[in-house]
């Protein structure tokens, strides 16, 4: 597909996740790490506007200049930043003239292309930088509807996770020097070179996540009241935070429920868990006798199964991958690694304020693999790095078992 | 005009001072202080079918058991409440929704009313109810308007305070016993009562409110940085917050600027100054060789000072009095007295939820007095008593200086 | 007695409080409200170098110029101030270095009384200052003892308060004028004056404050769990700290214990209640169906009942006042009174520095009357206006009734 | 040397290393990283007296039950602990009365051991665990005196770092399989096994620290406000604490001062770097052009550095080794590596309480390794873990530069 194609349907499949919100819906910021959906919006325009547009448009006028101040999102070499905690505080621009302004940047960067003067480069940034906000729209639109007592509807009928009431088998590889890191012409992210070499001792890992069946069990066994099973600054974090199970469920009458895109759903025993923190995947690894895997062992592991070939909720409008993929390592849900977030021997971010898109992260971060039922399919791949705090919950966030051997 | 009539102007005029607003703009909470204007408008319903509507209709059925919830502000008689500084984070229910809720209350207490079922004196509690939030209304939506870094205008036109240049003059009053507090048929607050007898030693007080012109004199002679004029409390507020103004004062270039409900005008050295809290209004009075009076001595002052005449913005659509009332007590600005808000001799809360609409507030809070441009001509009278703590600067609130003789 | 000689048995006093202290027990401090008992000794000597001998003496040396700083409460006008909450995180200057310090100060301060260059007003002033802190010295080291799980006493055999197991008798004053505020030769902090009339309505007040066995029937009758009785702030307070019975008040095996100087003690239900909140004493007295005093009725009343004759702890060395005081309004308690600390009509604070010790406090605080067990014996007097926030309770803070006739 | 005779050796240093404290010095915490030296001399003991007494003696009796409370500093597998940011909060025990309990213990210990009951194994992580409290209490130490403006001196001519002002040279690795973790007999923590393979790309490193000479061009060339130097948080944290140079740095009349334990002295341009944190450390280096080592690449070049042969402060009483080790890797300052702290392959904590000694702070926290002037010269040795996190900057902890070839 030509890029001008893609770029178009990336841009408006953003605007189709959004058709089922009120207006009053894109505004809200529940927590720090949300966004409003106008964020979202607003902010993959202003990145195509200021590293596509901007440079090679004159005469461009943004609707307004403070616009490069509310919809900079964390780069210093472009200029100031609205404080992120308060992105829910702005009624204005509306989002009528989110919308505007998303139409005249579109329109800008498809004349660049057909003239031949927009960087194709620069513009696949933009665009898998988009599938990314789109991923985050959807998880930061869960946590307002969640958060509301009235518990509105995101999209009737998206569904839970996959059914798998099956007992796991364990892969099981050799020690040795495996290659990590990407290799060869798809787009990929700078986090993900240089391919170099990591030796591995040989391990075994699980052929399919983690259950909600399997995690209620972990509860019942004082999973969340047993110090021993946790890192010492997660045993901290369920203490102060009151945890006792994953985000968005909820006890009512002795049954467990939890909040879905599709409204609250009794939780289902053979979906895959999700909503859990590194803290919480790591406790529940040490009660099974297990352990996480590292990223390398987890990439090492993907590259050998089969690939991915499970339509995903971002393109295909569902919630979640066709039941092909659900023995394999792609599309159900984001997979904590033991592993910190941190550059790739040789790394050297990139130049500019582009450089500030991976790099600054790497520190007090863990890695997830894998890509959820939320992730665009075209990020679903064994080299790709995604990375929150070991506290954060409110992403796609699951647990795939691994253990030496 | 019949309580039916008022009645049903009350609830109009609340909706009509939101025509100006986007539907986005009713949704934003800026600080705990402020509550969304989607939230008054649904709250203020609350009040009169909790308390007219519930009592009497076994049938009645809300848009949804939750708003009890939801929109009950602080009546712990009644039931749970929603957080406080939450109020913003809810994008459900939707303005269209709490309009609807509007008229379906609008519509049953108009019934009763006209069946002589509904007791006229909880309808006109609720009456004035809803023109104290049609108020907070307007001194939340400035405050959500004047953060936004891009200035929207709430109405074009809305105009600051009255013009006064000339020097104030001072009303003498002997001491002697007063009468402080309501008598008569008029509708009042509790805290207003019993009437009651106060001494008062002789004092002066001044004719007209401190303006912006004489408030810039007292920044320019270091007001802000002299430890002496401040109360202990205030003078570590100010450290701790970098106050060097009034709220919503700016400095561009050398000239300072302020917010308004039409947007950043120019200050106006005549005007009378607003937004200043109970510590600043009493530094300057230090500075000014005067102090704050007390609310009995300005309800003595203010009940043989002409009678209020003035329009007023609620129900005239007018941001500020005609010239006519400068020279008076009401209708420019609350004014700070220097007296915490307590109950008065012999005050008894209702009982009941009613009972906490004042009673319980009577610590940590100061009386204002007077009324403001956006204040109900209803509630100017000399007995009236706002409440607010020392720090609060959102309100219209000003200064008027008094001296002991 | 002479000057001197009050001068020298106040500064001996002082240290004879801390006989009883470990050397580790003078630097603790448990909250920002507590100050260490090392500070107050150094505290109350800067004041005396500050106020009476540098003025005087051209040639004096402080141990360290920093002393200046260190021991600085709050006076602007003097200069900058350590931070008050971080005064126990200082190990230098050692104890002994502080009673080098108190003898040098002392020393020259005899040397300029006996020189009558020391201006006796300024001693006075510094010698009723160095009694309120010898009973903040005892309240601040009670809370670090009670803090501390392995329970030091301070001294054995400190009681109680007294017995008292009669019903309170009510005494009924009439309506009137009534003159408030000092008048005549003794000492009084400017807080107290000017003296002024106060128009009283009738009232009845009990002749004796509440006991730990009426608290206890409080407690168990759901005062701290039912919220109409309660201030909103106040309400808010005991959910978010958790208080459910008065400070030093622990339940174990169905008993309530209290912490006392004296040790871990079981609650006499026939002593006075202590160490309660404005809040408390407030819900206490509506759950009562009665109300708390101002401090008008009280020193109206105060001054027609016997004038106060018990010894006190300070100078005597007991820690309660003999029972010839307990049917009286002074030695037992502080006792709170529902009125906010306000200048009285035409009070102007002192020039200088000293014009910083009461007048900058007067917003969100109430005041208390009458005098506890550990108050120096001048300091019992009707007029005497002591003051805290709502929410302090470490001080030996009670409750007498109050009602309207 | 006997294990008697090294248990003895190690209880005295600790007591030695407190020569120079006034009583009022062991008691003050202050911050939360802090712990009063009193602490570190009770909790060392009840260490002994947990893991190898009292399952040895059943008439064991503490000097106080609540001692296992107030000692334990985090395992939850023993029992409750008292709160770590109120260790500064307890004035009793007296530190007479932790000496006498220390004295107890230790003879408890060194009688079993005589009776070849205690298990030497025990003794021997008590006696490292007691060596890494002593680099603590120093460091400890160190804030509590550099906090208090009067400044006092630890010990008189304790001296800064060595002189360095050569240029560095820059040894070259290969990439290759290296053996990293700890093999034979010697006493090692858990986590530094087991010994495994990591796979090394090919790469640089100084053969010296980073000078405070070469910081001040780092500060001077606006290394602290140039935002793309550094890792994010890094950034933000530099920003909302105001950190302009290393801790204990302050600038008088334009000259650099720093406090050493030795009181306040000019910062030597030729001395290494310390107390910068992993964010600075990291923002120094890509200023530099390069980057910090992994933990890999410093174990792997450590190794085939000399031996470390310096003396060492803690057991030599002085502050910093001899000039013998200045181009080596041990015994300057504590080097901060790329590394977060994570488990070796295979890892697995030791059961029961002493489990929790290392493995559950594998979260957050970076590696540092070699050793400061004030570690105790038998743990300084090429695979020795030490860690804190990114933020953390009041160890001696300072920077080594490496660079991929």
């Amino acid at each position: 597909m030509s890029i001008e194609r893609r770029f178009g349907d990336v841009r408006t499949f953003s605007e189709q996740l959004c058709e089922t919100l009120a207006t009053e819906d894109y505004g809200v910021q529940t927590m720090a790490d949300v966004s409003p959906a106008k964020w979202h919006l607003a902010h993959t325009t202003w990145f195509f506007e200021t590293f596509v547009v901007k440079p090679l448009r004159d005469d461009w006028r943004s609707p307004d200049p403070l616009y490069d101040v509310l919809f900079n999102s964390y780069y210093n070499a472009v200029g100031a930043q609205w404080t992120r905690h308060q992105r829910g505080l702005l009624s204005r621009p509306t989002v009528g003239e989110v919308y505007e302004y998303r139409a005249q940047v579109t329109e800008a960067v498809i004349a660049l292309l057909g003239e031949g003067r927009a960087d194709p480069g620069l513009v696949e940034i933009g665009i898998n930088h988009e599938q990314q906000h789109q991923e985050l729209l959807l998880t930061d639109i869960k946590h307002v509807f969640a958060f509301n007592p009235l518990q509105p509807v995101f999209r009737e009928g998206a569904a839970a996770g996959p059914e798998n009431g099956r007992e796991p088998s364990w892969w099981s590889f050799d020690e040795g020097l495996v290659e990590i890191g990407v290799a060869g012409d798809g787009f990929a992210f700078d986090n993900e070179s240089p391919r170099h070499r990591v030796f591995l001792e040989s391990f075994e890992i699980a052929d399919r996540l983690v259950t909600n069946g399997e995690w209620l069990e972990f509860m019942r066994d004082g999973g969340y009241s047993t110090a021993s099973l946790w890192l010492s600054e997660g045993w901290a974090l369920i203490q102060s935070d009151g945890w006792r199970a994953p985000l968005y469920w909820q006890e009512r009458d002795g049954v467990w429920w939890m909040s879905t895109l599709g409204g609250p759903r009794p939780v289902d025993p053979h979906g895959a868990v999700t909503h859990v923190s590194l803290f919480e995947a790591d406790a529940f690894a040490t009660w099974s006798g297990a352990r996480l895997p590292t990223e390398f062992e987890w990439e090492s592991a993907a590259r050998r199964a089969a690939a991915p070939s499970s339509g995903n909720f971002v393109e295909s409008g569902r919630l979640h991958p066709g039941a092909a993929a659900t023995d394999q390592f792609f599309g159900d849900a984001w997979e904590w690694t033991r592993s910190a977030y941190a550059p790739y021997p040789g790394y050297v971010a990139a130049p500019g304020a582009l450089g500030e898109y991976n790099g600054k992260f790497m520190a007090n971060q863990f890695v997830l693999r894998g890509g959820s039922c939320a992730t665009s399919m075209s990020h679903i791949r064994a080299t790709y790095r995604n990375f929150f705090p070991a506290s954060s919950r409110w992403q796609f966030s699951g647990v795939r078992l691994c253990r030496s051997k």
